[in-house]
């Protein structure tokens, strides 16, 4: 009898993390507590259909042969979606858009001097690899969008080709103007490369596949291992998405069979230089004939020899003639309509276009979406019924700008805008750790859904496993939140894949979904993206596959049949909170640097310290940086955050009461719940980038990928132009308060149910 | 009239470093203001009769053949240097030990599996380097004082091979036990690698040279630039120094003809197995035929690899036979009597052994020494003499383990405990900034005299230049210290030069001293450190050998000639507080560290972060780290800094006075000043390791050449051995207080002499 304590007390040691009851009890955010137990018996129905062999077989169909925009394959595979669906019952239709797609006609890289070496631009077909010899088929290596162009100059290695490298050139006395440079992939998204080069007067810009960003410093490469040999060439988009995505020649509206086009001159989109991507095995040659300073140690790749910045003495000359033609991208468009809010989607997107066969990318994240469509069309069969219409979407042209997502989120945009509840988007997908982007209003959901997905090699939640990656790899912000904080963060979405049109542009509540970081990774945007490749080093047994499925299909599910839309704003304005102070430690580190490097200019330290046998450039001196008045956002900030809470206690008053709830209190809280996210964007767009509504999303202009939050402010932060950092903190401040009245309404819609005001 | 004060303003704006009065009158730590001017019409003339033709003459005789410890060139170097000190007057004579140097007999190198590779094992010559093919006299490549064995077995890869490094592998499951391992130069001196090697069972080492340590990544390789070619190998010696330097047979005691030596195989100094340097070249086929896990990033060096860790499939076979032989060694010392105090001894020496030609190390130091000591003897013959006397000692066996400087050391213990004032080394010399490590007692006078020599590229004072590289290339602690403490620190002293027995055995006040940072140094113990590369890549005109000649003479001219001894405290009890300071900081981040770790072992973050796919252990969690009490330490110090305060204030008030001081107390003063440095000392050593008797100062056990600031205590603390760094916490404190009582003894001296207590 006394034994039972001390076996509690044990219980409690060997399980210190023992869920707490709630977590037990599984709540679901929008579902009454009855409704979520149907909704997890549905999951659980959903997870048993799921089956692994699909995805195979689709992923070894769709990438059979190269299925570029505008290619054969490429048509047979959107008709073979589009077949699916319709199989399935839904509703398809492919819709096409006429887009420019430039593919090359002439391309030509050699060194002139100091010794001759012609560059072989082909990546060979590997016996182990059963695609790679489909010679006819393959796109060239080359990268889309760049202007044509016969230019011959000195070269010069700029790194990542980023801003700050031409700092560190600029210290160094190079000068790029009338040079050709050579950059290397990684860092930035790689349209940022010849922008910035044309932005400094380079004439002309290779991009090589240095192997230490994704060849054999990363591990064994393919076919021994994952990693990209020394003939792997990563093609892709130059597109300037500065302004605009979507098709160069119709900005803003669809490019339909007869929309009406600018001249292709008048596009800003389009390289200012002629850019050519090649490998390292090609890179080498000319990058070891580099003379010139010694380059940073950061700059320093993983070739065996000197990295030094020129110029020359390796001349090269680079010729480029491009056709520019227009192609017909097809998206298949499947839709299964609500049985009660039929005017209220759900939207979920892949693309399917590839640079050659793509594997990875795109197909492994299409058939996870696919074999979900399947069996959400197979739970439809036994009875149940969505409440919300569902979209099944698979994106064309993806890879030359979000050609096929943008056009048709222009060519239905206020619809969109009146309908959409969410778009929920996936792309490449392998073996290891979810991740998870966009809009933080559904990161209470988000949280929800990986908390109920297990992972197929721990047995624990996918969400328990970002935790221990957060904890062991993350920054020591992630470790902390991680460890402390109640939800995993959504992160601020930068740009890359189908998301983009929706939620930065038309404003649409929007995530962004994928496993990975177990894989080996080096076969992006070459012929070696495989079904062999995939199936030996990125999710062999179509797990994670199966894994998106799940967590895609939840997704769908949940936002389908939720009483009210999952939206919720605590981690939202928690999220925002931290925005304001990261801008604020930008500010007040930018002001310190600034300062002490004044100093250094004013004390002459510079050449007191310069080596006097190589030529360094003092930096000029910057004005100071100011103290910004930061109080409008962090007073918005504070509303929104109390807004939230008071709105989620609401929320938990009203919904979490055992009796019924009144439908109009529903309908007119899901009126405004769907609509909240375009609270954040202004038609106004941000400070010279119209196309780009969202403020408080945005790629960056020079990281292309990367996200920047609260956009406006930062890179106004970023480019000293404090006058306008300061409009712009009332301008973000303002859409904020926008957003938290919205989230008034939805509390007093809330609070009136119960109680007059 | 009105134009005068705008031009003052413009006059300050402009110059806005302007020295202030004080820095101005150029006061001399230890001199009256009168003697001061003297003092420095001496140094003028010593400048002004510098040659750089001397250095480069004599560099090229010196380096003209290969002349290592017990080689005919070198006994040929040691009668050469004694015949130039006898020609200028010194009492030169040449001290002989007889010492344990092995030499290789077999050096085989072979992997038998999954394919063979021969090693090359030699260093060809390159026909622009007029001394490298002289095979005949040149010492193979090896490692002096490794054991004789003759080893099979797989091969690891253990990055620098350290402690840290083997829990890495641990966590990867891989085990050394029975297998050789392949680590690479750096990090550590190279002897603590095949000790680590052998504490975790593994049968044998191989060391190479990375390209990304001293080769290509660095810059262009020799002999088109500076760096090491995939040829170079380092030699070195591996003689365990934990318990002693010098003779690895006569530990203690002066390694004469007929001292009792201890069995060879009793010596605990000798490797536990066989090592071996190799090249880059040799490493590589090693290195790319290794499987197993992708090595962690920062283990990966600039090899065309991806770096695996195996163990195997590489089989690899190690035989090494030496010849045990006792070799003699030369030192050559030098006196210059002193006129007044003849019983106090300013020591500077350099030695004169190479492990090949040796242009770098030591002959650039050694020359400047050489000039330095050629016009001090000048100057002795124009009627000045140095009141004390000067010693200049060329040493020889520094290679293998400090031997000449240690035998000579433990030959006059006793008398240099009682006459030594100070000794002052240098080693290599090359292009650059200076540096300074060693005791902080002399850290005032070190910053007066290199306020008072011009940087021969710059012409600012040396001190301004490394204030500059401080402030742009220093760590934010060196930034903060260069800009706002009014005297750039010096260093605590490791070891790796002849200042070690010096300072750490027999507790005299020592300085290391010398140039560099601008050479491009990658022929360290290679047949291509040779005259033609010095001249090519190191100080090619020897104007910073001549600064060495400069910066060493004043220090010897002032420590000659000073009234009272240059002695300051001040910066010696900052230095300390910032010591403890950091074991704290060490403590409270292994706290934390630990914490986070058990916390992880605990929550089982470990389990769910690794991929299945791949071996990975948990690591086991650790105890607690407590909270030591640190105050007997703090208390200690902040006694020394209060010492040292008054102590300068004494010194000020009794020294800056325009009246005489009396001779008598002089030298009370003189004497407690000229043995402050011995009361850091204990005759029980260090915890296990006797023969270092200095509490502040020693090399780490596990980092060989890196200091160790308070060495007893951090290194209990590193071991987690708490009681241990209690206990030692004390007894340093304790030391502290003795050198304290030595500052007050020293600080009533002074103010005796002006009132009565």
């Amino acid at each position: 009898m006394q034994l039972k304590p001390v076996l509690i007390l044990i219980f409690f040691l060997l399980l210190p993390n023992l869920p707490d009851a709630s977590t037990t009890e599984k709540p679901l955010l929008g579902f009454t507590e009855k409704q979520a137990a149907a909704q997890q018996a549905l999951e659980t129905k959903f997870d048993s259909l799921l089956k692994s062999s699909n995805l195979k077989e689709w992923m070894q169909r769709l990438s059979a042969r190269p299925h570029h925009t505008g290619s054969p394959y490429g048509k047979e595979n959107a008709q073979f979606i589009a077949e699916l669906f319709r199989s399935w019952g839904y509703q398809t239709e492919i819709e096409e858009f006429k887009v420019l797609f430039p593919t090359p006609r002439t391309r030509l890289l050699e060194m002139e001097a100091p010794t001759r070496y012609q560059t072989e631009l082909s990546e060979p077909e590997v016996k182990e690899d059963h695609t790679s010899g489909q010679k006819n088929e393959q796109l060239p290596t080359y990268n889309a969008y760049s202007i044509d162009g016969d230019v011959t100059g000195e070269l010069v290695y700029v790194n990542y080709g980023v801003p700050k490298d031409y700092d560190e050139l600029k210290l160094r006395g190079v000068d790029v103007r009338g040079k050709i440079v050579i950059a290397r992939y990684g860092e930035s998204w790689r349209g940022v490369k010849p922008k910035v080069a044309a932005e400094h007067g380079a004439i002309g810009c290779i991009i090589y596949s240095d192997p230490q960003n994704d060849g054999y410093y990363q591990g064994p490469v393919y076919p021994e291992g994952g990693y990209r040999n020394e003939n792997g060439v990563q093609r892709g988009s130059v597109l300037d998405f500065t302004e605009h995505d979507g098709d160069p020649l119709t900005p803003f509206i669809p490019a339909t069979e007869n929309a009406k086009r600018i001249p292709r001159e008048k596009s800003n989109a389009i390289t200012k230089i002629p850019v050519l991507p090649i490998s390292s095995k090609d890179a080498l040659p000319l990058l070891r004939t580099l003379s010139g300073p010694v380059a940073p140690e950061s700059w320093r790749g993983s070739l065996p020899i000197s990295y030094r910045i020129g110029p020359g003495p390796a001349k090269v000359h680079l010729k480029l003639e491009f056709n520019w033609d227009l192609a017909t991208i097809r998206d298949v468009i499947a839709r299964m309509p609500g049985a009660e809010f039929p005017d209220q989607w759900i939207i979920r997107g892949n693309h399917h276009d590839a640079w050659v066969n793509g594997a990875t990318d795109p197909i492994s994240g299409l058939v996870a979406l696919l074999e979900e469509a399947r069996v959400v069309a197979e739970l439809a069969k036994t009875g149940w019924k969505p409440k919300r219409t569902l979209i099944y979407a698979a994106w064309d042209g993806e890879e030359q700008g979000l050609l096929g997502s943008t056009e048709w989120v222009e060519a239905h945009r206020d619809e969109l805008q009146q309908k959409a509840v969410a778009y929920l988007n996936s792309d490449s997908n392998s073996r290891g750790f979810l991740s998870v982007e966009g809009s933080q209003t559904l990161e209470k959901f988000m949280n929800q859904v990986s908390r109920d997905v297990e992972d197929p090699q721990k047995k624990i939640s996918i969400q328990d496993r970002s935790r221990a990656y957060l904890i062991l790899q993350g920054t020591p912000e992630d470790k902390k939140d991680a460890r402390n904080r109640e939800d995993l963060r959504v992160r601020a979405a930068g740009s890359g894949s189908d998301y983009t049109p929706f939620l930065q542009h038309a404003g649409i509540a929007s995530l962004n979904i994928g496993f990975g970081g177990e894989e080996e990774y080096g076969q992006y945007h070459s012929i070696y993206d495989s079904f062999d490749h995939y199936i030996r080093y990125m999710d062999p047994s179509f797990e994670y596959g199966l894994a998106l499925a799940k967590t895609g299909g939840r997704c769908m599910l949940r936002l389908a049949n939720a009483e009210v839309v999952p939206f919720e704003f605590k981690g939202f304005a928690d999220n925002i909170t931290q925005y304001v102070k990261s801008l604020q430690d930008l500010t007040d580190k930018m002001r310190e640097e600034t300062e002490d490097r004044n100093k250094s200019i004013q004390d002459k330290t510079y050449e007191a310290y310069f080596d006097p046998t190589k030529t360094y450039i003092t930096p000029e001196s910057q004005g100071t940086v100011p103290h910004l008045n930061f109080s409008p956002l962090q007073n918005a900030a504070e509303r929104l955050e109390k807004s939230a809470n008071e709105y989620q206690k609401a929320y938990k008053d009203r919904m979490d009461q055992s009796g019924e709830v009144p439908e109009k209190l529903i309908t007119d809280l899901n009126a405004i719940l769907t609509h909240t996210e375009r609270a954040l964007t202004r038609k106004e767009g941000l400070p010279g980038r119209l196309w780009f509504t969202h403020q408080i999303y945005a790629p960056g202009v020079y990281t292309g990928y990367e996200a920047k939050p609260l956009p406006s402010i930062s890179e106004a932060i970023e480019q000293r132009n404090w006058k306008l950092a300061e409009d712009q903190i009332l301008v973000v401040a303002q859409t904020l308060d926008r957003f938290t009245s919205e989230v008034e309404r939805a509390k007093a819609i809330l609070q009136d149910g119960k109680e007059k005001k």
